[in-house]
């Protein structure tokens, strides 16, 4: 099955964007008559009918309303520091995406070589991941901001977990921490190559953040990242 | 800590190839006297002293030797089908040697639009990840082989888990057929793009394969190799 993405879904009726249009009438060669699946990014599937194929803006009938489809059970915010290499954090995004969460917030920590990231493409990624994975929601990209920021921002009622290598407290394995029966909103929050600093470590503390274990192995940031969705997507799972 | 591979180590003496040498000494600049630390690839790290720094051959004395270095507690063999888009494989193999896993097992199935695939650039990867990772064992990379012959050659005492989409079975989540008490080797099996023929899935199950679902998303094939790599990494963390 193949996904189409419309922003513009109104009275049972929804219009694709040129570029959506374009790929549905010239590229996989629908017309008029053939049914088509369209999400609209926020959790919902229409199966629809297309009307007018038209390359530069096609139309199609809403059949029926799929709410919920390919939604997992949890919310999870992943707030990874952006990799040297962009690459790896595109692929994060992409895997993290696939496996399943619900907000990508890029932040910045002290020790970041990378300060500056541009969402755009992010976003692209997240699109075109969802639609691959059959997903009516797509992820939220937040824009940059350093950690402090984030740290303080976050909401009381979250469970908040934090990442990092240096030993100044004993942490528990991420997936003990878990709790797949309470209905709390997840966050985890990863580093940057080099690390939280021990500032950034003291502040997520004394703001209710769970220091927690990603295991033995030293993981980069992007392969820490996929790791820690994977394991709330696993915990959710059972 | 930077680690250093060498296959020449006898007599409490380390001889790096040249390509290891000259990334030792003309690009780290490493001067004799200095500490390094040099893997075996089979799982002992060697903390030695450089005596000759030659950057065509160098040289060092073994000072201590520290067996299991990065070790995990299972045995993991990784048999996947290679993927169309061989960068994504690529990624696939280092990240499972990031995480943890023993043997790559490149399998071609009956679906698999790639049907060859060079085993080579695999090795330097694994070799780059275990060394990055800080591991001293490196996975081995097989040749590649067909899903079928895979399936009849795999051990009797292993406990074999293939991952499938089609419903032709119930299958119960990954991480509860896991048996972390259990020391049996582990190998997971993952189709190609298409998926197994029912015939390779049929087959794998009278040889006492168990087929187990990974979960609702709809995962790529390489992100399904590294959530399931990630399923018993964090099983055996616990």
């Amino acid at each position: 099955m193949e996904l189409f993405f419309a922003d513009d879904i109104a009275g049972g009726r929804v219009r694709l964007d040129a570029e959506e249009s374009a790929h549905l009438v010239r590229v996989l060669r629908h017309r008029a008559g053939d049914e088509v699946s369209v999400i609209d990014g926020r959790g919902t599937l229409y199966r629809c009918v297309l009307e007018i194929a038209d390359a530069r803006g096609a139309e199609a009938r809403v059949v029926e309303e799929q709410p919920g489809f390919g939604a997992h059970p949890y919310h999870l915010t992943m707030a990874v520091c952006p990799t040297k290499n962009i690459d790896r954090y595109e692929w994060f995004v992409e895997k993290a995406t696939e496996v399943g969460v619900d907000v990508i917030a890029p932040v910045i920590g002290e020790r970041s070589e990378r300060k500056v990231l541009k969402t755009e493409r992010l976003r692209r990624i997240t699109l075109s991941a969802a639609k691959q994975s059959l997903k009516a929601a797509i992820p939220a990209v937040a824009e940059p901001q350093s950690v402090r920021d984030f740290i303080a921002a976050a909401p009381a009622d979250a469970l908040k977990l934090i990442c990092y290598c240096f030993d100044d407290v004993s942490r528990q394995l991420i997936s003990s921490v878990l709790q797949p029966e309470a209905e709390r909103p997840l966050m985890i929050l990863i580093g940057p190559e080099g690390d939280f600093s021990p500032e950034e470590a003291a502040l997520a503390r004394e703001n209710g953040w769970i220091p927690v274990s990603l295991g033995e192995s030293r993981l980069r940031t992007e392969t820490a990242a996929v790791v820690a969705a994977t394991a709330v997507y696993l915990s959710y799972c059972q």
